[in-house]
């Protein structure tokens, strides 16, 4: 039975939602009538203009709200803001990814490496997870079955990475990808019922891949409805045991 | 043939040299004669003493280099100070490692999670290496077959993580290892003769552990001497394609 199919009245949370994939998961549960009530996060409210005109379509039902991952007061706040309203999470879905952002772009080598830019990464793609986790541990402690999943990627992954590059970005990945299982394990003693899951969403047609799309097969590169679709079949499909790990949009496992 | 069988002059770097496995690295290595020249870091003067006692007894073989591995323009200029004596290295080890540091503590659960906390044990665990590893390429550009390992621990060990909890330090190091595979990557390509690992020493009985070997059976708890006479062993037994390996203290692989 998945997900959606089991609760009538599920609450999600969509952390990232401005743009690229976020975005895109809101707009597909919003055709979703049994969700009762979908919190959108994003942090510039410049670049959240879609976000905000769909909230004017759904006033009911999706709740946009200002958040800088990077700042854990923002999320304390956010949390407090939610829990007025509902005092259940049944889907959260981190979005939150850097990959290129003004100064911060993806080293080709060890001479572009800058500590400076390394721990931007690990703050955006690493901690912002494992903040979420610790604050929104209270809207998971309930009996209905519930998923928190963080978007990571394939690059983060070790045993897969024969062409190096993108250091701090595979770096920063890799990082998630262990607070999330060491989250998986706390949450199993918590909240039993929450599946804690890092998706790989495959190349999608985002502002975060734009600048890399050269080399990526037309067939791989997915519109941001078609990675959304299939990050939402691997979540419906998640089973007892799957707390901890990493999964590919096709739903296979991949290697640490 | 072993790393040092091979070379007469071996030139060593030990980073963080100051206590624990970085001392016992730099007290055995001098009593073997077919190292010409050890150079050994330390951040703080005050916890270096019995690095620098060794310095006034081994006046032409061993030099003490201050340095602080988060600070790049001291590696910088560290390695500007090796270069104006040796213009190879054979053996790097990065020793440097945080687990527990004044209010830097390892956290049991979610509650202890402090973002600050978490970007210092990136800043030390993980970046540090890939610093040394960016500003020591010039050192290992030869035709000598040289080894660059890093200090690792298999709690950081996706793959193995069966316990949670230690969120920083596990991420850190996990970190660690993705940077030091690209590392691999890249010196594969620049300087091939050069093998770069990452090695688990087990449980040693030192200042990082102390705090935490109440569980530890007695033949699991390693002298320092015990330890780093079996990491030589292995760092000896290196084979051409170990390089971007994750190696425990008995020469087994570990898992990511």
């Amino acid at each position: 039975m998945s997900l959606v199919d089991e609760i009538n009245h599920n609450n999600v949370l969509i952390v990232g939602a401005s743009q690229g994939i976020g975005l895109g998961f809101v707009q597909l549960l919003l055709q979703d009538d049994r969700i009762a009530k979908i919190y959108a996060t994003y942090r510039q409210l410049e670049s959240a203009s879609e976000l905000i005109a769909l909230q004017d379509k759904y006033p009911e039902r999706l709740i946009c709200l200002s958040m800088d991952i990077t700042d854990e007061l923002q999320i304390v706040e956010c949390v407090q803001q939610i829990r007025t309203e509902v005092n259940k999470l049944h889907l959260v879905v981190n979005c939150v990814g850097l990959l290129h952002e003004g100064s911060v772009q993806p080293e080709k080598s060890l001479r572009q490496i800058d500590p400076e830019r390394l721990l931007r990464y690990f703050q955006v793609n690493s901690i912002g997870s494992v903040l979420l986790a610790k604050h929104l541990l209270s809207l998971f402690k309930h009996s209905d079955r519930s998923v928190f999943a963080s978007i990571s990627a394939k690059v983060g992954s070790l045993g897969d990475n024969q062409l190096g590059g993108w250091y701090g970005y595979r770096a920063s990945k890799a990082a998630l990808n262990m607070f999330m299982r060491n989250v998986a394990i706390e949450y199993g003693r918590t909240c039993p019922k929450t599946l804690v899951v890092m998706l790989h969403p495959g190349t999608t047609d985002t502002r975060l891949s734009r600048p890399y799309q050269g080399n990526v097969p037309a067939e791989k590169l997915f519109s941001v409805e078609r990675t959304v679709t299939q990050l939402l079949a691997v979540i419906a499909q998640l089973q007892d045991g799957d707390s901890g790990q990493f999964f590919s949009w096709d739903g296979s496992r991949l290697p640490w």
